[in-house]
């Protein structure tokens, strides 16, 4: 029942003295409790300003909207702030994109079914249908989209039709298809991708094999929301682990699988609380 | 000289509402501006508050007295609060006790010098004459004082004295003596040691030797703050680095001394920068 | 195929020269092709050797007992030697023992699916029914042997019952129940848990409450074999994560999950490629 | 005294069977005690084959270049084998190369001057004169050669003088010039350099400003063997930091000094102890 009335306030602006004490006084004469707050500024003089708050809104003395067009008047407009109020309900939607590897599926949906998943998952989309069973064994709606290379457009409205309403963050989780500028931009920013290297090194097809020619001794995974230019959007979250000689490539898929599902997972769960903001292509993570 | 005019203000109080609002206000009516905030509540609803707050006072409307004042009449008071003001300059003056041992040292000198620990050296002590040409080589009073087990009271004597007025805080660089409860309770919370083991693991002599019997996979390094208790005051940083059964108590000790000079040097940089606040036995770091 | 003709050869004896040339010889005249060898001395000089070798049998010119009994003769009663040959097929029966907590368990069933661990899951016995419906849609036998406190010995001998001729190795994936020091020698270092703490640190019950409430910087897990003092067997692997003071007991036990699983994982997998030897408490593994 | 016996054989070469056993065998049959074995083979079928062995020489019953003469004769031939044998005396010369940075630089200095480089540091050149003082403080001879960019063939003239017959190894600790084709060819695999970033990404100049701007979460460093292609040479090791968005471009570079004098460092140990053997551009690492 406490979680219903999370609030989250996402705000940046030109950094200048005197946002803090505006941003919190402001909350505070609306009865709102703030229970967390985290801020960043990339210099204090002339640099740009970045702060969350989550709050707890039970005692709020006024409705939602009239709390944000208040804001928006008596704050925002002062300090030329980008802002936005996200609440804890109703939830977001997630909808899942998948191939046949089903490791970061899998640690999504356990995730989720533990309660660590701040969403409501709305559906998975896959273009196999191998992993009908166990989707639809956790009371999830599968769908069967297959990509015909001659008509990829025929699916990607298939696709768009699904979203349609049920997907305020789509998730690729090992999603072998790449999807359309128009597809992207439908989704600016709700689209999150996980890619099996430590980008920016290792951009494009096969990066294990890529890795291991080349010889290198860390591997690594890169959740990052996904842009029209292929592997180029701003990183969310990167892990890596310690390979040798020893680790074939196929090794190195397995290595990689681990830290795949664990990447994706930590940048899933960020964005469906609100904690992460961008600045230019970079990412501003208050975890 | 933008550092000269830089403030911190650490707060602890019971958590309730209007915190952060009291605060920030106050601190912007005074024209001083927050460059870092960070936060940190055990529990909103009952729980305990904690705060840090780092501002530049080169506009503010009053000097450093006044505003300390104030604020425990105007603010503090009114939230139960434990707070401290601590400014940047004067700088801080650092102690360091050594004996043979000179990874840890060197590490904090040549931080030192590299002007990353916002701190003047004030001295190195050692119960060993060994170190005494690279400390004078830094330019840094070297003094030795022996320690005869037969009269250990008469070592501590001259150390005190050494120390009075000179030291804001005491580091123990692998000090190899215990120091007493007497000379302990002089420096509440300012002396910091670095144990050569993941405390609470292997407290106590020789815990490579230990760890090694024991067959452990990890190895660690704590740096804490030192209480009568031995090995068992706050910690504020570990690390640990993964060995093998191909470690012999040598390869333990030598990977070890790069975690505990790395370990160490980040726990003396957030405490001169101001970073640690206590909460029972335990540290919270705004780093 | 090529794996149905893998078999290791575990030695251990005193160190002294000609061991390596006349282990490898004699395999090498008997046709054996050798693909992996690791060695450890404790010390060239009076200390202890330890050896793996991984081999292929399609070309051996004897029968694999013809093989053994040559080998004890001809080799291994000259250098006093401790030695197993282990044969990949017909592959290891284990039996895995949970409660409630699914992690650990999906972890090995899914590794164990993908052909990642080299072994039958014979069944899964839990104290708790809630896992059937899972485990049963893996094809692996389930089965409820409740634990009566008042009774624990007729659980003991259902669970005995169950293992017997079923298990060459039996994995604790977080089963809360103390096994009775008479099953354990019936298993000596056949039997694998997962603890979660980084031991010898808060051996024990409720580890992550004490690891919290001594304020530690990083948390660990630990695979172990299990003996009959608890907490106290040869450790396998180890694996820790960082942690701050924002961590709650709560946020320590789902980071936790994370390493057990993958420690757990790890260790089963090792046991089953024979790669793991003890040395007093100790063990070598030769991954 | 132990010590000065050591001598290690590095081989490669197809794999096919009866390595092991002849290597071995040849070795016991001349008084040579193995006490270090590691192999790696890249496909026991139709793959490369690598090893490492390293002995004891004081029971030896012919001399090094009898015995040398002899294994090429008896074994290398039959199978192939690229083979070399180093001895541990006399040790291996060392030189370094340095500009302004020096945490590479005292790190390597310092672990030598505790024994744990096998080597001789023969001299520190520099293009600056900075760093004279500390080096000489160690007893090393400092050569201070300025690069005129006009004329950068002098200079290198002067470098190639210097460490004509006084460098079996070359060490690149930040030496902030680029060597020209023909310095590398005269120490092919004997060159090595520490490189500020986690190649292949961020190859070239300013790698710190590089991983900024792309918002990166991880950075690392990477020591490898210099080639004529710039920061293409096969890596030998590399290691990595987490960083967050609070991390000025500064603060990585601080964050990466630590990984960088400890890559290097680890980089150099394994090439003065011939643990490091090459395959095409990539290394294979027996530590």
């Amino acid at each position: 029942m406490k979680n219903d009335n999370i609030a989250r306030l996402l705000i940046s602006c030109p950094d200048r003295p005197g946002i803090v004490s505006a941003v919190s006084s402001f909350l505070y004469s609306h009865g709102v409790n703030i229970t967390e707050l985290a801020q960043h500024s990339t210099d204090p003089e002339g640099g740009d300003f970045f702060m969350r708050l989550e709050f707890q809104t039970p005692y709020m003395d006024v409705s939602a909207s009239t709390l944000e067009k208040a804001f928006d008047e008596v704050v925002a407009e002062r300090f030329g702030m980008n802002w936005r109020i996200s609440y804890a309900k109703p939830r977001k939607k997630t909808a899942i994109l998948v191939s046949k590897f089903d490791h970061a599926l899998y640690e999504l949906l356990w995730l989720w079914k533990r309660g660590k998943l701040q969403t409501d998952i709305s559906m998975v989309i896959s273009n196999h249908d191998d992993l009908r069973a166990p989707v639809e064994a956790f009371g999830i709606p599968f769908h069967h989209v297959p990509v015909d290379p001659a008509n990829k457009e025929a699916s990607e409205e298939r696709i768009v039709e699904l979203l349609e309403g049920n997907a305020d963050l789509v998730v690729l989780a090992r999603y072998m298809q790449i999807l359309s500028g128009e597809l992207v931009s439908r989704y600016p920013r709700r689209i999150i991708n996980i890619h099996h290297s430590f980008l920016p090194a290792f951009a494009g097809a096969d990066p294990y094999r890529q890795a291991h020619d080349k010889g290198v001794k860390v591997i690594g995974a890169t959740a990052h929301y996904v842009v029209e230019e292929l592997d180029a959007g701003p990183i969310i979250e990167q892990d890596v682990a310690r390979v040798t000689h020893r680790h074939s490539v196929e090794d190195l898929k397995d290595l990689g699988r681990d830290l795949e599902r664990q990447v994706l997972a930590r940048a899933v769960k960020w964005h469906l609380e609100d904690r992460i903001l961008l600045y230019g292509n970079r990412t501003i993570v208050f975890k």
